[in-house]
């Protein structure tokens, strides 16, 4: 029984995995996705519940969808149902006390990314 | 240009991306599997330069090259020959310098995943 099942208010329900089984693997896997990683970035600048709609992705609608979905079984979103929008949060407490100090080095990592700032004007020391 | 050569004294050459070249996607992907995060948190238990032939992993030898490959080519290790031997080192300054803490976030992650140790007594708050 990897996940846990959420009753939404029309029905619908969506798995996610519970705080203890959110995988480390899992989560790697879901974050080294640029796509993903963008997704993830835009929840953590808004800190509220995003619709899927609301994210300019230039990928296809069921492709978002199946970027979403990883997310969500990974453990690092939590989505529910509003209407008929599913919306997303990032579950940053949760992902804080499974996996201490990781999601903000990656959403750190990914600002310097996107930035494409060099950390140090020096070239990387011979080893 | 993604990558840069490193000569070995016995000619044969590895390549290694530069500090300012290792990208945050490709070092989650790397470790985003069981094994090759296995072959990181040894590497990094020994602080020193280990041939592949040293990790006991449940895979074939080709296998086993193909994931030390993975990490080389995305900055997490650092490869050379030693004669016949092909020795690896963890580039954790490297990674510092790049992306900070994650390292660190990652190592610790997996550390209390191998304990299979949740992290609270307590389950998830309902979000």
């Amino acid at each position: 029984m990897p996940t846990t099942e959420r009753g939404t208010t029309s029905g619908r329900r969506l798995a996610h995995p519970a705080v203890a089984e959110i995988r480390l693997e899992a989560v790697l896997h879901a974050l080294a996705d640029p796509v993903r990683l963008r997704i993830v970035r835009d929840l953590a600048d808004g800190h509220a519940d995003m619709a899927c709609i609301a994210f300019d992705l230039p990928v296809s609608k069921s492709t978002t969808t199946h970027h979403f979905k990883v997310l969500r079984e990974a453990g690092v979103i939590r989505q529910h149902y509003e209407g008929t929008s599913r919306m997303s949060r990032l579950r940053e407490d949760d992902l804080e006390a499974r996996f201490p100090g990781l999601l903000t080095a990656v959403l750190e990592g990914a600002r310097r990314s996107a930035g494409s700032v060099s950390p140090s004007p020096s070239p990387s020391p011979s080893a």
